[in-house]
């Protein structure tokens, strides 16, 4: 349906379509996800069978399986020590496609629906009789050439692409995608968790890892910091623009230099205290911000999901595996220190995702529009959806004002679904502005400005993707 | 007016409509209440008068007219000490109707319109001029042998309705019921709130009771345990298949067998502290939730009721006075214990319920989308609403899904209005899954299962009803 | 456009047009602003330059200016230590008018241009290329005798507007304002926060001015009472029906006498700690709780605001500069001691303010619903907007009942502005009432009543403003 996603009213619908047909072929700016580089440095890269493309790799669709007593294992999830799963994917996709209905009015269930129509020319509604029928015709479309990621970004008409990194990434397929003859955007984003958060599994041996690629040794705070910036520096010159941070809350505080080495003394000592380990990731925040503003890459901060909450499927399958669940997040007491000593900074930008809905109004919104270093990102993760699309807008524009956003980015592993998830956004979008139109609160000028804005412009000029 | 409660839109409404129709009909499943038995032991029951019957058991007209002012005691609450109250009803509905203005826009007005329209034939609007012709119409139909309840729950259509029972409950009427020649299906609950918070008013003497009707000797813990597991025994068998639990928090935490033994011989000798309510209260949600995947009880918790809330109202007039009032919930730290141990179980089945609707997108959605035990409730108490549903519908179905929640359930003691509250239910259901269609989220197929679902099947299989 | 602000459903835009037309011309009852009463104890006061009426007392409009890094020195916001900031007002205009697309969808945006048609006759929006031209039309507008205070005052219809002053006003300009000729109804509201909150700045100079206004020597805990209550009497004379206080959080709690006396001997002394000041001020709303019982003031309470958020603003600045940012509030548990000993009281008001949407219906709602003392007070700050309004309506109403709620008012200390922002609450009553009535929720009867109630009636109701 080609107004699907809009109001009913016809006359917002109009103006939504009018606005819509504006943007729809913008060109995508990607500056947030988790598409592997490798699909882009290896020219000949293939996806595999449907299965492997469709629903191992997302958790979106296999946790919802499982809340409904449908074990990992049945749906070829690999496991941790390896025992055996499932590996018929004739037999895991008739799985899938049986109990189809569990998506009936998800995102997921349109976001496939619509990348089955986009992108594989399938409009047949996915069910038990067809699945073997549509697991062939994607295999088909699989198998031929133009389904190489390489192929597929041109398709898509994406414009720039940034994947998201570890801060001990070596960068070498983003080093062979620059090197090679193909001309596609796609850059790096400096994620430096793993070396950050003191309480991270393994974190000692990032450390080594951390002192192994950036060539210095890391045997004290100083040192650290040291090899951070080099990181940062490499992560510039290979192209990012941006770095990014996940932290349980928006806790920041500054330490001081002695309280900082020494927590990080006891942190490579394997003797850190939980409290050191929030003290040291809130005093980390303030640290990086004053490298953005040093260097220039824009800061993302992703704050409250409780990751890995379910110990057995932590245990058998590992991270990101659909058990990770959002807690309340608190911004403006928890912000300030850091804001305290950048948030009138004015060349440095920090954009702020969570996943408790209630910030929106409360607290994101008047600190966006008060402080010059703010910004505010998209929706994310399970707020990525139409409702979560219009509690955003509803929520926040009205004291932040758009241009205090960040746009939209798609932060998805699943390449094959870009392009609809920018689609769903694009016509949100449109839908609510023509909104503001029909009830008189913006004139067509306007709308005409904005649609633009929030479909391409807002996310490459937040981004520092300008040419 | 027959398309009330749907959206303004012609096309939404028009499909609203056409899914409306075809589930009007369906048999009401009421899986969750408070209706007094005896309603239905005694096959000659009659309700008494038109204020015995709608206004003074019902805490939400009259906390509405207390808070205007109007005295309960006016409104012929009868109080604990029996200090005399108004006892002229016609007076009391005069006031009632004087006053019913304060009911414009709230559930409880469009209910008891409904219900006297649907059950009582009166299509006027209640005002002061005719109050009495109306109590008249009321009084004259209660007088009929076709509004004895057990007539009415022909009439009404139910299929089941479960009450709510204390631990202690000998299920005397429910045995009454079961032996008589009536065939409707009236099965209990078990609420062991009163023996397992031991902070409860009176628990050392439901512990008596306890013992007294499990045959039991409760004299430390592992007889407490005993004695539940009987009385878990004696409601299945008198055809219960739910438990029912109320907790202040969502708080969970398992005690070792030495510390559970403890708290619960200090709370016999009545020297407990609230720290040891909260603990034993934790330790027994995981408990009974232990005894639920033994016995295939279905478990649903109530969470966030600050109950009582008015000292003055309590000590005059006791509990369920319209004084309780809601708190902020916690569900994904708080669970995690119970989760821990219970969340994978395949045949387990907890239903959720809270009144922080935070908690629905944030929390309750993504944690049901997850976990295989885990089902959430319709919105409770002063969100069993339009705007109640609405939001519910909105915040949860993208990302818990449609099949993880468990349908309706009226949850009231007014028998009278059931019939009221699932048809609001079920026009709200098929508005908002037309407002689905006509967004192209869903198609015709879709919407005709999930509003059949919505209405009937979801609450049926959630709480094992079948037959 | 006519229709502005409506939904634009053919059927619910006609009802709401009619419910709008009702009233569209009712008095303006403003109970809360922050209007100085100067400007209508000088019979020929000037507002300045366009600039000095609409952009330098707006933090609205500055801050939003100020997040996109444009320096409040560059707006002609004047610093506290006197250095010098642009004094060239047809610049800053241009600046401003260079940026209007940054107030695209906002509340800002929609009451600057609805002032400008409605007082000013400015039908153009806003540019660069005409910023000067406007600059103009508003400044031979001022520059007219028909553009004083008092002239506007008849203008807009005003029926009676209320100031906010300290506790230590000698309300001089409220007394001329009495005794000329004049006939506009300007009262002043009693604020004593500034000598309540013993952490404020310069609180005990403060005291001293309120021995010095009250004749009373504040020397100790009694004698502060005294002086308060003198105060308030001498408030009441003056044409005051309310109180305000301003509270970090909702908390309350009684100390006794002797604590009482004990912290205000300590901070007398300069010695109070900030636990110290939290206990006083919640010890201070019961007893301004109290006095209202007493004397019949109406208690406004406003809760939920983090002042001055940015210390490098505020060291320059000063207060109410835009960095105010809002924190979650709680009720429940919070106003429990106050509730205890006033809020069952007949006669008592206390109206409820907070920054916190989910409050609403969690919390707010069903204590109103409940309390004969409590009534909410209209969205508020940043929800003074469409969005904050229809949450509001859909939160609220449900369960509290509209005749728990206190109508509209305009808070603002942008006079020019008033009309306009009572027009948008009109408009918002009207279209959601009309929601109701084209969902069967409501009759036109209710309808009509509703919407005078909600323009009208209640504010003057609640703030006990009828002659």
């Amino acid at each position: 349906m080609d107004e699907r996603y809009f109001s009913p009213d016809p006359a917002q619908r109009r103006i939504a379509s009018d606005l819509y047909n504006r943007v729809k072929n913008l060109p995508l700016i990607c500056p947030h996800g988790h598409v592997d580089p490798r699909l882009f440095s290896q020219p000949n890269y293939r996806f595999g069978t449907p299965v492997d493309l469709l629903i191992i790799p997302d958790h979106y669709i296999f946790r919802m399986l499982y809340s409904q007593g449908i074990t990992l294992e049945s749906l070829g999830i690999p496991t941790k020590t390896g025992t055996p799963v499932e590996n018929d994917h004739r037999k895991i996709w008739q799985t899938v496609c049986d109990h189809w209905y569990l998506f009936r009015g998800t995102p997921t269930g349109v976001w496939l629906r619509d990348e089955l129509q986009g992108v594989f020319g399938i409009g047949q509604k996915i069910n038990s009789a067809n699945a073997q029928a549509i697991y062939d015709a994607i295999a088909d479309k699989l198998a031929s050439s133009e389904f190489s990621p390489r192929q597929m970004f041109d398709q898509f008409n994406i414009e720039v692409l940034a994947t998201t990194d570890a801060a001990t990434d070596t960068l070498l397929h983003h080093e062979t995608i620059r090197q090679s003859d193909w001309s596609g955007r796609v850059i790096p984003t400096f994620r430096p968790d793993a070396v950050v958060n003191i309480d991270t599994e393994n974190w000692r041996a990032n450390i080594d890892q951390l002192s192994a690629v950036s060539g210095i040794d890391v045997v004290n705070y100083s040192s650290y910091i040291a090899a951070l910036e080099q990181r940062r520096a490499h992560f510039k010159n290979t192209g990012a623009t941006a770095t990014d941070h996940a932290a349980f809350s928006a806790y920041t505080g500054s330490l001081s230099d002695e309280e900082a080495h020494t927590i990080f003394t006891r942190a490579l000592k394997g003797s850190a205290s939980s409290d050191d380990a929030q003290r040291f990731t809130g005093h980390m925040l303030i640290e990086m911000a004053r490298m953005s503003a040093d260097d220039g890459l824009v800061m993302q901060l992703h704050i409250g999901s409780f990751r890995n909450h379910n110990p057995r499927i932590f245990q058998q399958f590992g991270r990101d595996m659909g058990a990770d669940i959002p807690v309340t997040a608190e911004f403006t007491r928890n912000l300030k220190p850091l804001l305290d000593e950048w948030g009138n900074h004015p060349d440095l930008t920090i954009i702020l995702f969570n996943l408790d809905e209630t910030t929106y109004s409360r607290e994101l919104a008047p600190l966006a529009g008060h402080y010059p270093a703010l910004k505010l990102g998209p929706p994310w993760w399970f707020f990525d959806s139409l409702n979560g699309m219009r509690h955003y807008f509803d929520d926040v524009i009205e004291t932040a004002g758009l241009y205090n956003t960040a746009g939209f980015n798609d932060d998805t592993r699943a390449y094959a679904s870009i392009p609809a998830r920018h689609d769903l956004w694009r016509r949100a979008s449109a839908d609510w502005l023509a909104g503001l139109v029909v009830r008189g609160i913006i004139d067509e000028e306007d709308s005409s400005a904005m649609v633009a804005d929030m479909a391409y412009n807002l996310a490459k000029q937040a981004y520092r993707l300008g040419t």
